[in-house]
């Protein structure tokens, strides 16, 4: 299986936001809703800072105002 | 290994942009440079439409005027 865990970024720590995601999909114009592999769903606010697949990790930020 | 293949959707069709891709991260306001497990990159411009992890899956769409 090649889900990924997804982490806020912030300050150069990375904080868990839902582990075992299978489908991220854009939600707005500024959000994303990730979807696990058991179904469970998160919906969350930011941008993309980088996905890095082969180490199961996809990395988002807070959007700046 | 747990890369992905990306593509473009244009019209419900999937069309190949770059195989056994390991890194995707922003670039410039609307694009993505995308690097493959061994080491090739390429720049696109588009938005991500959906990934799929499990499927080894990263779906892209041209921006829209």
């Amino acid at each position: 299986m090649c889900e990924a865990n997804a982490y806020w970024t912030r300050d150069d720590r990375e904080e868990l936001i839902m582990e075992a995601v299978d489908t991220i999909e854009p939600e707005g114009d500024d959000g994303w809703r990730l979807v696990g592999i058991f179904g469970d769903q998160k919906s969350i606010r930011g941008r993309i800072k980088g996905m890095h697949l082969v180490d199961h990790k996809i990395l988002f930020e807070a959007h700046t105002a």
